[in-house]
């Protein structure tokens, strides 16, 4: 039962099908910048490919904390401390960058 | 037994301190506005602040973790998952400020 | 008139306004941890006041676009870009905090 | 001399090698989602991705305010405020994303 762990697994499809779209930005601004658009109208594209891979690093940690830390937890405490120091450290890396 | 959830209490005044230097900080950017110090300095100094502000958060979003989150995944999975609700909105503000 | 490039002076009072009402959610959040207030609600404020800085310093570098950077740009090609390479620093400062 | 505003277009190349290599890490996650990676290590890569691309954003701004902005005020006050304002815009965004 190694995968219980891995929260985001039932909603696998959802999660791929925004990281599709998250790779056609990337393949829109390679465009952008080869059609020599205007800086202004690249850097709100680059602003939205931010926000949505953001919500994708969110949802992931939600599925995580909702499996993962919360079986860890009811292991043990030490358990659960440990993968909440673990979380933390990614939850830190999401807020400074 | 209810405050056994606060987590930071056993380090309280290790956050009463440093929310002392951020208020000073903040008397400090005012004291550079009044005498008109160089915008770009005075925005250094915002940075400063909002990153010592931030460290705060993230100290007490790890303790609440450790102790709210923790001891809520072990009463139950509704409780645990209600718990991790509401710390991912929390965490979520912190991402997008 | 070395004084011309501080484009916030005319709203100098504005800003030290906002900067109180900061100086005062700091010591707010001192009241909170001190009162043992829940960590959630306390994560609350500091998102809060974390946006009312932010707010402060994109407002400190637009008036020092406005005036700084557009009075170097004027004077020279060099001059201007200094101040652009500047600038960048703080933004690269905001962005990342 | 439409695109004399246009400051990346020195470095295009550069642009689009980072911007593929930021498709890649699109690709990247898809695998890691698609193979059931460990959360954490999946928001590493989220992080990681997030950095790059706030680093090719601030690239394109800087050689946006070098050219663009300080050609600008170079016209006219106005014209300069005018371009300082929609530059702000796209600062707030990535500030705020």
């Amino acid at each position: 039962m190694e995968h219980a762990q891995h929260g985001y697994i039932g909603r696998k499809d959802d999660y791929l099908r925004r990281l599709r779209r998250i790779e056609g930005q990337a393949r829109g601004l390679q465009r952008m910048v080869d059609e020599e658009a205007y800086c202004i109208d690249i850097l709100t594209q680059v602003s939205a490919m931010t926000k949505a891979l953001q919500a994708v690093g969110l949802g992931l940690l939600e599925e995580h904390m909702n499996h993962c830390v919360v079986n860890a937890a009811q292991e043990s405490d030490a358990a659960g401390q440990e993968k909440v120091d673990e979380a933390m450290q990614a939850i830190t890396r999401l807020v400074r960058s």
